[in-house]
């Protein structure tokens, strides 16, 4: 039997306890043992349900308790999480936690500790929900060079985008569906802003390329400033946008990395990644084009994945499973230098469209959808190219990058 | 420094050679040690190739030299590719394969011998290509009770069905044009008539449910009676049509399996994996529905999972690698019990449409492609009972199995 504590009670916590409870017997043939949770650590009392028994107030309990010897993490946040983390790994205890911050944030320290230890610190439910993702970056392509990886990685702002497209909403109106489904928190802000998104492709990019990639270095952008104006002009282009977090490297260049909305058309294999639904995209030097799809969040899915990697720890006690992410940081290159295409809609009455036409050399002219507007898309410029020509545009209403490759 | 030695200089045995020298570098850092080809078999001479100075025609060479620790089956085909594996392992080396015959035929009884002997086995290139499928469903799916397994796992059919629909190809021209591409074979049987698909499905179907899936016992029907009229029907209905190779696990009735080609709508996660890439769907019974998405076929995304392998062996010299897959045969529900949707095409002038309702109780009309016939969906009904109408319908044209859920 191997004994196990969760920190947090909350929609993963209970969920990790209910997997245990569902499928007990299969995980048990699988984890060559019986997992057994002896504490449940939580702030909060749950009068009537059953871990009432070992529900602890004091992680001190758990800590000090040798015969826990996997400490799952779910509470999420930055503090307390870290401290418990590194005290139970410094007490010999394996993690396994589904917390993003905690992981983009602290990753490389914890790896660290736990490989000079031969414990595991694993982390599979912190990007894509239920998606398998880290274990695959880190067991399955280790045949190859990653050369981009582009996910759709948060399921709240892939709602509110599915949901403009799809019903035509604007974009508080899908918000406001999205809270009232308990898709989206009250304080709305760490997903719509892309910070949620942010941390997870720098999880990865950490995973893909072996070194440090500091989330704070990332240029994030998030789905605020999208219109249903804007979706009515992806419809007519038989375009998508959707909320893109992208790391890709270059020989020659380096590696880049960003979150922000992306037109997309159909040929894209996350066109079709609806919904809450998560989807990631991975190119290798060799393997080509893969895609990983799933639930990126929810109870179930979500505690799947922790009990996978609380399985993978069981089976690997006193073995140490390496991966490449160093603590080495990456340069990323600077984002004025990152090279797109870009969707732009301007007021007709500020600008002739020969005036466009010598600003950007060659364009695109697309369908007007509101007979004001000029829209068109550019040709690969860099960031800051386009910043320069914004501030050259009169009446400039906004740009979507374009990926139509 | 870890020697290999790779058996079959083909396609998959260059692409193997190639990849290691590509990515050399990254891949010593991940096995933790230099892989070295010390021999390559093959019975052909290749003049000018720089694998002639290690090249074998015996066997015995690489069995009775005790420096090889990895020995690369990449031949294809049962004979004699399951002695010398057989053999390998009796002599204390791991073995990676990408072959589907011999892993679906012997895979339970090999994986044993491995098993007695602390070695490995592994087969990820044999389902999907470069897919990462089998390891994330020995690693990665631990806390699941897998109900479902649906692939489009042959790359040549998918690329048929796929041309016949977006360019209007009968099957002939479209298969004719697969090869010259070269894409089908000049005996394109195993792959049209689903004989390859039925292979892949039985090696996932008996990793996910833990017992020994014959694939003799699976029901397999191949494309060749698709015609261009049925994708126009396809079309008719925003559908398209694929080849699925399913597994489907029920509490109350067990499992069934088949190879069928299938008519999806847009919301199924397979139906924008088009021309040669595979998908493979699973259900979970806590993660709900993921899918993997990639090339199924192809030199380097199947040499990069190969190479993938033989990183895991060298990681597990001395220690197997458990997998849930026993020799215990699993018993499939007969395909009579097995029930679906049916598109069902006859003659007008040989049937009234009161007799078809009469016939099928309810049905949802479908249509019209071709003026003289009637074409309708069936409710969802047995094999057997599909069977036993089809023979009341005169004019009876053909029938293809539906899932628009």
């Amino acid at each position: 039997m191997i004994n196990i504590a969760v920190l947090g009670y909350g929609t993963i916590g209970s969920g990790v306890v209910e997997v245990l409870k569902i499928n007990g017997d299969s995980i048990e043939k699988r984890a060559g043992n019986k997992i057994n949770v002896k504490y449940v650590l939580d702030i909060r009392e749950f009068p009537g349900d059953p871990i009432m028994d070992i529900l602890v107030h004091d992680v001190n309990v758990i800590l000090d308790d040798p015969e826990v010897k996997i400490v799952v993490e779910v509470m999420g946040g930055i503090n307390p999480a870290y401290s418990f983390v590194k005290e139970a790994l410094l007490k010999g205890k394996s993690v396994v936690t589904s917390n993003k911050e905690l992981v983009a944030k602290h990753g490389a320290e914890l790896l660290d500790i736990a490989k000079e230890r031969n414990l595991n610190f694993l982390f599979e439910a912190s990007v894509g929900g239920g998606i398998p993702i880290i274990r695959p970056l880190n067991n399955s392509l280790t045949a190859d060079e990653i050369v981009e990886i582009t996910g759709i990685l948060n399921g709240t702002t892939n709602y509110i985008l599915t949901k403009m497209t799809e019903e035509n909403l604007d974009f508080d109106t899908a918000l406001k569906n999205a809270q009232d489904l308990g898709y989206a928190e009250r304080d709305p802000s760490a997903d719509i802003e892309g910070h949620d998104s942010c941390r997870k492709i720098a999880i990865l990019s950490s995973l893909a390329y072996g070194m440090q990639v500091d989330f704070e270095d990332i240029y994030t952008e998030g789905i605020t400033k999208i219109t249903d104006i804007d979706i009515q002009y992806a419809k007519a282009l038989d375009a998508k946008i959707k909320l893109f977090a992208s790391s890709i490297r270059s020989d020659d260049e380096g590696v880049f990395a960003m979150v922000a909305p992306m037109m997309i058309k159909a040929e894209h294999p996350l066109y079709s990644v609806n919904d809450v639904f998560n989807g990631i995209f991975v190119k290798g030097n060799v393997i080509g084009d893969i895609m990983f799809y799933g639930s990126g969040a929810g109870k179930l899915p979500t505690a799947s994945a922790v009990v996978a990697d609380v399985v993978d720890a069981a089976k690997h006690f006193g073995k140490n499973i390496w991966t490449i992410w160093s603590s080495k940081k990456l340069e990323l290159v600077e984002i004025d230098k990152v090279r797109h295409r870009f969707f732009v809609r301007v007021l007709k009455n500020k600008n002739s469209l020969n005036e466009i036409k010598s600003l950007f050399a060659e364009i695109e002219e697309v369908p007007n959808v509101i007979p004001e507007e000029y829209a068109f898309i550019t040709p690969l410029i860099s960031e800051k190219e386009m910043e320069e020509k914004k501030e050259k545009l009169e009446g400039f209403l906004g740009s979507i990058r374009v990926r139509f490759d």
